[in-house]
């Protein structure tokens, strides 16, 4: 199939950006730079982290000795409440001079009271109490703020500054630039076609499986064909929700599963705690619309290209292009079905 | 004055995407990951390096003896010529499996001769000789091809696999996701104003001096006002040109003279060697129009925060939301004009 071969570029419908892709190019030499594999063994519990439980954190607070989730407000964070408060008079001053007041409130969600533990190696229980607590501080911030951004980095190649299990959630009043670019993407589809588009598109994947790495009721993992990241997949319902306080019991249970799996599958694919940024993507809130054209979904953003030490560099020409991938999406999504989901580290004894 | 302190947002005109700024968060702790910088004392010429004068590269070829720049198509491009051929019947399959060809060619450009050279460290007539080269290269692709990129990867933390100064240029007969973006802005800035945006910009900089870093006669070096990484500059033209081709002599000399300085100091800020991408955006050719709402420009993205080891990552919440800086651009300005222009190599012994 051509289409696989040779160069080409595919367009992400979130976005409206593109991607170039060059699978011709997978087997040219490295001689750049390699991650350091943080292969530090961690303890259970560490004294000097402020998210282990009964520890106290920078600002004097104690963290509760908790079971499986613990949510506090971000000490540094970079959204603050009431900043517009203090910026009644800021206005755009041409069209070139545009600034914006912006207030939110910045949260960490640590995932485990173990601090050596990541999502795949969490129980199915521990998995849905982390989905709840997510939907639970989404429900709440959602009824303040139209956008409620859940996200993890995972790994300190992303930038992660804390080795315990943990992701954020910021929650502001403007809709950020990437719920904007998909939420008019997703409206112009609606209203073309009438149904939406990421309904339709999990649709089309389910029927032709190259892409999907992995389903069950009620999720679908797939590598998507405008996929700009090695191993970059997204995470989207089956059903008919637009965000995370829809969510019922067995759609709560059911992407606990699909999370384990595919965070398994991930560090299976080299034998390692593989990095990444994750997020949801909900419909925006309190509009008084129902959303039709949104389905609730995740992306899942990883680094590593060719081993647990090379990863993609999106720089140069990827900053003033576009995204620029070797790997195509079809080759990602056989590797990630192929990877067992059985975590590596329980087949090693 | 409340802008500089409380958490805003500022909207790039070129993109119409929009940057979160919280600079009172300056002063978190970082626990991160930080980089190795590469303190190498290299070669002034490595047997094995394929850029160095002389040497064979892997296909074969070898380099001519050359004295201040050398161009050859990169045999590991990701663009190759006649990919269309190739590709005949690729059509876009519905609104959701949206791609097309991409044909085109991809050069590098060795800066220098020596090994251990980088571009601050050039005469002014290396330098001189490394815009020339530019040009030519523009020149001669932008005959064939819309979208001609020049750009340059610069150290190990920007996915550089190769330490000998150079540069690269991809060039394609579609526009690209960013040039397509200027593109739209500009024109549509241009319609409104009947001015060109960066015209119009650098004129106020100029005005105003705050992020202003250099000016010479030709040339403005600012931080631009909605910068996302933390030193990022934009290199400007004060004149009408809107591409390479159009490059004078004087505006060459001037370019030369501006890049000196401001490498220099990006070198200056933390004794180090710089790492960034930078690259040119120039006017879309062959359209038979005299693109007057363009302005030929080159962006600088160096990823360096707070040392020559602590980088920004732009993960997580700026890959699924926005990005998002905490140093504002006034205040990296700031730095940057303080900097000496006495390379910090020069003033050491
Ligand atoms: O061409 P290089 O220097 O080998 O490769 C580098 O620059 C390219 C263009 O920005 C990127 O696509 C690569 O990810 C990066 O590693
Ligand atoms: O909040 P953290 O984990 O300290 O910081 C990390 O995630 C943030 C949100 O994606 C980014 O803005 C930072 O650059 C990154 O280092």
């Amino acid at each position: 199939m051509a289409l696989l071969e040779s160069t080409h570029r595919r367009k992400n419908p979130l976005t409206g950006r593109w991607v170039l892709v060059s699978p011709h190019r997978n087997n040219r030499p490295w001689l750049g730079a390699t991650e350091a594999v943080n292969e530090n063994v961690l303890p259970k519990h560490d004294e000097s982290c402020p998210l282990c439980p009964s520890n106290t954190r920078a600002n004097g607070d104690s963290n509760p000795d908790y079971k499986y989730t613990h949510v506090f407000r971000n000490d540094f964070g970079a959204l603050t409440p009431n900043a517009s408060e203090q910026l009644q008079s800021l206005e755009s001053d041409s069209d070139l001079f545009i600034a914006d007041e912006a207030s939110g409130e910045c949260r960490v969600i640590c995932f485990s009271p173990e601090h050596n533990k990541t999502l795949p190696e969490l129980e199915h229980d521990a998995l849905h109490e982390v989905v709840k607590t997510w939907k639970e501080n989404y429900t709440e911030l959602a009824q303040q703020y139209e956008c409620v951004q859940v996200f993890e980095n995972k790994g300190e190649i992303m930038g992660c500054s804390q080795p315990h299990p943990h992701g954020q959630v910021w929650a502001h009043s403007h809709l950020s630039t990437e719920i904007e670019a998909e939420d008019t993407q997703q409206l112009a589809y609606y209203k073309k076609h009438g149904t939406a588009m990421l309904a339709d598109y999990a649709q089309k994947e389910q029927a032709d499986q190259t892409r999907v790495v992995f389903e069950n009721e009620h999720w679908l993992v797939v590598v998507p064909f405008w996929a700009a990241w090695p191993f970059e997949t997204m995470l989207v319902t089956k059903d008919n929700i637009q965000n995370f306080s829809q969510l019922n019991d067995a759609q709560t249970d059911s992407l606990a599963q699909a999370l384990k799996v595919l965070t398994t599958k991930y560090d299976n694919v080299f034998n390692c705690s593989f990095p990444y940024s994750m997020g949801w993507h909900n419909a925006p809130a309190n509009r008084g619309s129902d959303e039709q054209h949104w389905r609730l979904h995740a992306h899942f953003y990883p680094p590593l290209l060719r081993s647990a030490t090379v990863k993609k560099h999106m720089v140069g020409y990827e900053m003033l292009g576009e995204s620029q991938r070797d790997l195509s999406a079809e080759t990602a999504a056989s590797i990630l079905k192929a990877a067992s989901t059985t975590h590596y580290k329980d087949t090693a004894g």
